[in-house]
């Protein structure tokens, strides 16, 4: 570990000699595999991108420069540079540093990350920043082309375009999103990886950018008549950007420079980097998409610690099942198959099947069309990334009332990806949605029903939020609005999906202390009148709402709405959530227990609950 | 109005002859200055569209075949064209023809559209229920240069490359969203429009096209082989469209010959068509911005009937003042810089102002790459379009905590535009935003206090919220969370905005009927203890909350919440709301009796509550 034991900042990487760049390299991809196999993470990603990234602190500073990084599941080797090598054992875990980038763990970290396609907006806003305030910094994005799928970055790559701001977009190309890439976009970058003048484009480039600008400038306006006579453009140019590229992303040497070419052009320029994900460890090479994140592994085989059944996994089996029976029934991912368990409907239904990218409004919209000519669209997404869908779900769908299902997958707390994931905002939009029907599994079972109930039983859009990881405590299976879990006289808990395990946890401990806790199972969350709840309320006059979501158009307050409706007079209410939905990385169990949710939490809160009265009458 | 007299279907189009084309396309025009000159409606857009309308209806059968427009604003000759003529004096009107498809209209509107860029993907998703289904029938899309700025199209275009759906796209190109159009894309159209290669490419067309397909095809490989060798491409064609055009969108032969082609292709086929916003109409022509949505005017002369001033151009001038003395001050527009009356901020501050397309994502994510170097941007938009961009708002602004404001102009009915335009949903989607401020003036003046107190008084993000139109009652200004405008002892009554006019007038009623109201007006929605709303109800016991918004998230469940927190036991609650936020067009005044929210509706529920006790004590 002698050379990177030296690093704390980009000054450090610069310091070094070019000879010395290699054995870094591969230091820090021994680094990476070995604390990753520890804490679990990213990790295909980040061994795609090591070159690039200690080239680009070669030209850059990142305590002054603006380095974005979209998504950011590939910032590990920037972080590591940039003094948090020791934390790195912490990554992901609860109280250490995160998976993504987080300005207030350094400098270095110019802008959050966590969902696609966000960087080349956000870099361009800095860049015009920077030039409106006469500022001396160089603003740099490193995109994927996974994250290219996804309409905003083409909207921030016009904009970018047509600014003429000094802004260099690096297209970090390596064929894959989260697993492979589609649409027309892969296609392009497909023709232009194998079109003969990549070849000789990097012969030319070395020959070049060894020598002075001049030079390059004239061999560039060149190339450019050349081109816009002879050779096809593409759409990068096409649209306003100065593009380079490709380039190897491997080769130190060509990186720094065409980077550095990228940063003096003083334009807005696209630089092309090719990379492959995995890069370095055979099995991560092999199989990109399986190593992309990971639990704990072991670094030498690559073996993954085994994982329980999951939410998603029975989703992708339960699909399956009625698609085999019914036609109709198609599903869509936004580059998710993997992570939403869909395999094995790709796999077996492969014309009714649509990976459509990152591009969950694309998503939408498209069942929308599908659902209006007769198909039963399966739109299976993570609870964070559907909030991309929140208009075309009011707009395309819910104002036609057109019946689709959505899958929300990771609806609650994620756990180690931290608050750029976290699916605590669902039921507060999805809520809000007209027409919308939001269903909610406590159990495996329950979510076989209720995929079955959706499909063929409601009109309209449907919603069934689960979360990640399987279920525990409760394996009953109850298709129904609201269910008496258990029996109880001093209050009620009204709760919904896996929340359920910590009510009756709590309600045993409780009964310890004399407390009868009745506890309302929800299954369908929306629309609800919330009868079964009411008429517990009616006879406890307690009401302990215990849900794994913001504060924002909890269940709780509905429920106390109908109250008011209905002109139930309550004694004491006490709403259990998680605020405004900003939860940190950690497990879920942490979090809950953090937060005020988990079981110990409930019973301190039904206790008070049950101690108190009206101060007024 | 001879021939058009005889049109109420796309079968009555394909019965006359081409000499009788011209004609009806004049008698359309004037039909149609005539009435929007009586109704008010979009007009520019409509005129540019007549020809291309006319040909759609040549080539398909619109009961059957699936014609999108994207947006809908340009929807009027097809409404007329099929069964709608007689209705057409009661377009926008309460009751009558929606100003936008509407599918629960006629067949012949395929899907609804009133939010941009939704086109492609609709139709890409009809395309494939089409082929999977194995039934016959044609889709085609039309899509407007402006629309094409939003990312949404860009996924659409991608995902309709890639699977080689026979589709038609028809990009309306006129150069204009509703303002000039932007960005790169628009860059790029300029440069396909006055390429040397478009005047052939007519000639070239009009011979080839009249003759047989076999012909076209040959002549197209080599031109396809010819263009990969010699010939700039497009990024249509780049990204895998088969491209056609330009054609010229004012020449009924050449549109219905090329969209006969495009139709014939079976493949995913854009068409390039170039028309002209207010094509016929003089200072339609001259001014495309001006009439692109108007009221009232004189058909003859275009002179507009006056408009009140309203809470935009307030917006505007009040942005402008702070501006002078702040230069940190940027501002920023998604195509909506007349809407949104930032015209004298754009003529002021030309480096400072930023109109980024129909690109409300891009806006928000750029706006915080601005803030988080240190402007204070100002994002003016309409709450509708504004739910494109919630994802950010929350991922890139609020998890950071970065200071910047929106404008949130359309909030609550917006009248004649409809259910699509209405913004109903912001006080759920805004409320759920991690740390976002919500202010909420019922006067111009205290618009101008928030604005001020919004940029300099507030960290992390603000949104201003005030509705299409102007202040009426109340015009004065308190710049505080709470007011009591009215004491009072009966019941309480909490509004915000300008439904504090409607309290005003139905607590002046209750009064005649001996029934004292205490009004309490919200300044600050969002974060609000509700202290002082607290203090009345403490006393009066029963609430009556007023909100021109859907029920979701709405502030009197808030409120609700509130007392229970603090143990306030209540009588009685009404929260009158626009419940699910599904409200067809009519007057914001007629809306709001329609749906329960005018003074007289507020009079009912106050009497009601007022004799109200709770039914369990």
């Amino acid at each position: 570990m002698s050379i990177l034991e030296k690093i704390n900042s980009s000054a450090d990487i610069k310091a070094l000699s070019r000879a010395e760049l290699p054995a870094l390299c591969e230091e820090l991809r021994r680094f990476e595999i070995e604390g990753i196999s520890r804490t679990g993470g990213h990790l295909a990603s980040n061994l795609g991108t090591v070159e690039l990234t200690v080239a680009l602190h070669r030209v850059y500073d990142t305590a002054k420069d603006r380095l974005i990084f979209d998504v950011g599941h590939q910032s590990y080797t920037h972080k590591i540079i940039t003094g948090r090598r020791d934390q790195f054992g912490t990554l992901r875990q609860r109280g250490g540093i995160s998976g993504f980038p987080k300005p207030n763990e350094t400098i270095d970290d110019a802008f959050i990350a966590g969902h696609a396609s966000t960087s080349v907006s956000a870099a361009l806003g800095m860049a015009k920043a920077r030039t409106l305030q006469g500022a001396d910094y160089d603003v740099v994005a490193v995109i994927g082309d996974g994250a290219l799928t996804g309409g905003l970055s083409y909207e921030g790559l016009c904009n970018a375009a047509a600014s003429g701001e000094p802004l260099v977009i690096i297209l970090n190309d390596n064929n894959m999103s989260i697993s492979e890439n589609v649409g027309g976009m892969a296609r392009l970058l497909q023709a232009q990886r194998i079109k003969p003048g990549y070849t000789s484009f990097k012969k030319w480039f070395r020959n070049v950018s060894s020598r002075t600008r001049w030079i390059y400038d004239l061999a560039h306006s060149v190339k450019e008549w050349l081109k816009s006579r002879i050779l096809p453009s593409n759409v990068f140019s096409d649209l306003g950007l100065y593009y380079l590229g490709p380039v190897d992303g491997h080769n130190l040497v060509q990186l720094e420079n065409a980077i550095r070419l990228a940063r003096d052009l003083r334009k807005p320029v696209l630089l092309h980097v090719l990379t492959k994900k995995g890069k370095g460890c055979p099995y991560a090479e092999a199989h990109p998409d399986k190593y992309h994140g990971v639990g704990r592994f072991n670094p030498e085989t690559g073996e993954l610690a085994p994982v329980g059944m999951g939410f998603s996994d029975k989703l992708g089996e339960f699909l399956c099942e009625l698609a085999e029976h019914d036609e109709r029934i198609v599903a869509i991912t936004a580059a998710m198959t993997g992570g939403t368990g869909t395999e094995c409907f790709a796999a077996r239904f492969p014309k009714r099947f649509f990976d459509v990218g990152i591009a969950e409004g694309h998503a939408v919209t498209m069942a929308a069309g599908m659902a209006k000519q007769g198909l039963l669209p399966v739109f299976a997404v993570y609870s964070s990334f559907l909030q991309r869908g929140f208009d075309m779900m009011i707009h395309d769908v819910a104002l036609q009332r057109l019946h689709m299902v959505f899958c929300v997958d990771r609806a609650g707390l994620v756990g180690s990806d931290g608050e750029t994931h976290q699916g605590l905002f669902d039921i507060a939009y999805l809520g809000a949605v007209p027409n919308m029907t939001v269903l909610c599994p406590s159990s495996f079972a329950e979510l076989h029903d209720m995929l079955d109930y959706a499909l063929f039983n409601v009109e309209g859009p449907v919603a069934i939020r689960y979360p990640r990881g399987g279920e525990s405590r409760y394996t009953d299976c109850v298709m129904s609005a609201e269910t008496v879990l258990r029996e109880g006289s001093d209050l009620t808990m009204v709760c919904y999906g896996t929340m359920v395990n910590e009510a009756l946890d709590a309600a045993d401990k409780l009964a310890l202390q004399g407390i009868s806790a009745e506890i309302i199972k929800l299954g369908i969350v929306f629309p609800n009148p919330y009868e079964q709840c009411l008429a517990s309320l009616k006879k406890t006059k307690k009401l302990l709402a215990l849900e794994e979501v913001c504060a924002a158009g909890c269940i709780g307050r509905c429920i106390l709405d109908a109250c008011a409706e209905k002109q139930i007079g309550l004694c004491a209410a006490r709403l259990l959530n998680l605020g405004d939905g900003i939860i940190p990385h950690g497990t879920v169990e942490e979090l809950r227990r953090d937060y005020g949710i988990d079981a110990d939490a409930i019973v301190r809160a039904a206790s008070e609950l049950n101690g108190s009265d009206l101060v007024e009458t």
